[in-house]
């Protein structure tokens, strides 16, 4: 790898970043293109998941391309999708050099691209010391392509002794502004956002992303609602045309129910359920990854999050603490977890704790 | 104030917190003698509250004081206790300039000793924009001033959904070996430790501190047990003779019980009680400052701390996170406090959060 490779590379995949949420079910990638020591083209996966990073880039570039050097996120595609391989695009414009951080296991691309590349007499780089950076920046992406399911973040806001609701049931707001901020940031970032049915009928949400701007960006909603039972007429309900909403039920749900939410715009699927009649979360996470979804961020309830995080399937954990204690008849942030002795407790790795306006939040990693 | 005179005086006081949680019921001062550019003598206040922490400092400084300038980090007694008063030192000795941050609001003191240093012709300066940092210094005796009681510090150390032990009562260890180290500074920097019976019982603790080279800083051990439930035959009852124990009971306790305790060397007090029989916070609280104790370190249980937070007698609250959840059914770090409305709830001002070993520290106050 030259001089200044690295910093290229690593301007692709944060540029990546920016169609994150927005890309699925393909990763959201970056493209720096330079020539000389001058960045001539830049970048990534438009929402809906083209035109491709390497396309917009290229065509920024133009002439100059001939000769240069594309750093690029992931593997450039080597198949006729929506779009045409993206290989094949930067074999046509003529560039000399491709650095890329890692392979695309996608079995239609698998190393593919990279031997197109090479077999046209492009010099091919793999910058493997930057393999970590672009697995977590497409981490939704590999999760989803190498277990069906998405890459599932549990977000909690509670007050320090972990209630998510005083006793008589209120929650806004127990974390401040910036703390807000940052969870519609984490939402559009997201390509789907999960509640349980309970906290949709108590909380009423709309699950949007407010950040002016960013309008574009409020993502998929996902219900968790068993018996369909929540009620057509609230917030979600009344705006399924301006941000779906799906919804996942048991099979033996209520057709008319089921009937009237799809009248209203909402899918509905049919979920696994155990003997208790509960959905299995793993059902639902697979009926997600089936439909391409690649990143979901769970917000609660109390029931859901110790579904998932009994199952295993919470990957993330990001913890707002806000600076008031409600005591122990205030609603839980955990419903019950098996009773395991300590030590054999999941313990998760901190990756960052920050103060956040008037609170703290803390990101862990199983 | 003089170039200078603002770091010679920082560091006086930070000389006094040496003697945090050694020298109720007086207050940890620190003193810095400077003659010319040099220190020639430094001192804190000591174990049990003397020497002084001027004394100190003039001994080292010897016939040099003559003339040089004295930094305290409150101001001087002028009282004779059960030493002389630390103003006639400073004049004796001759020095020509005595730097403090404040007076001291002990009404024995309150300047009468920055008055009589002035009327033997010593320039007395108050650093009045370093007040804030010696008040903080002295948190503890200037609480017990203003109000009669200790500063009181409630420290929890949890999982991220609040709970100080597993359903089954597992509670060691849920933070790892840096935030216990922690701990037993909070521990040495404290006159007393204060916990519920219920958690003296459950867990058996000693309650010292085991830092190499600060085992005679292991403080007071104050167990809030009104009925004398707690068995004679534990860890605390026979560590008595190297750490002390005060019981604070309910009047109507049994005499032969607390004929026992007082048998093995603990100290008992009849705390006043509320309707239903439970010690009251603050005739507790006020019994320990009227026995000199500034600086209590509250260390749980859930009730203990209910019935602190539920009477507003917190002052400083540190939370340790730990990353693993426990659900529900796990014991919940506060018990049941009023349901108040979300925005009526006391709010907690964050002083700082950190990350420490594996988990997370934020440390908040009222």
């Amino acid at each position: 790898m030259l001089e200044g490779d690295r910093r290229h590379l690593t301007h692709a995949i944060s540029l990546g970043q920016r169609g994150l949420g927005r890309t699925w079910p393909n990763p959201a990638v970056g493209c720096v293109i330079v020539a000389g020591d001058r960045i001539i083209g830049r970048g990534w996966t438009q929402p809906g998941g083209r035109p491709h990073a390497e396309t917009i880039a290229l065509t920024q570039a133009g002439p100059a391309a001939r000769g240069a050097t594309a750093y690029v996120s992931l593997e450039p595609c080597a198949h006729h999708g929506r779009t045409p391989p993206c290989c094949d695009a930067l074999i046509a414009a003529g560039v000399a050099r491709v650095v890329v951080p890692m392979q695309d296991p996608d079995p239609r691309v698998a190393g593919e691209g990279l031997r197109r590349l090479r077999a046209a007499g492009i010099e091919v780089v793999i910058a493997h010391d930057m393999a970590d950076t672009a697995r977590e920046a497409n981490a939704g992406f590999l999760m989803r392509q190498a277990t069906g399911r998405p890459l599932v973040t549990l977000k909690l806001a509670t007050s320090l002794d972990g209630r998510i609701a005083t006793a008589r049931g209120e929650s806004r707001w127990i974390t401040g502004p910036e703390a807000r901020t940052a969870v519609h940031l984490m939402r559009a970032q997201s390509d789907a956002l999960l509640i349980g049915a309970g906290t949709a009928r108590a909380d009423d949400p709309m699950l949007d992303v407010r950040i002016p701007g960013l309008g574009d960006a409020s993502p998929l909603r996902v219900i968790a609602d068993g018996s369909l039972s929540l009620p057509l007429t609230g917030r979600l309900a009344r705006s399924i045309p301006s941000q779906p909403v799906w919804l996942m039920h048991r099979r033996d749900a209520d057709r008319t129910r089921r009937k009237a939410w799809e009248g209203l715009g909402a899918l509905t699927f049919a979920c696994p359920t155990d003997d208790t009649g509960a959905l299995i979360p793993a059902g639902l996470l697979d009926l997600l990854g089936e439909n391409g979804v690649t990143r979901v961020l769970c917000e609660g309830g109390g029931r859901l999050a110790a579904s998932l995080l009994r199952a295993g399937l919470v990957d993330r954990l990001v913890y707002f603490h806000a600076g008031l204690v409600m005591g122990a008849e205030a609603l839980a942030s955990i419903a019950a977890l098996p009773d395991e002795p300590l030590p054999d407790m999941a313990r998760w790795t901190l990756v960052r704790s920050t103060p956040i306006g008037p609170d703290v939040m803390s990101e862990w990693r199983i």
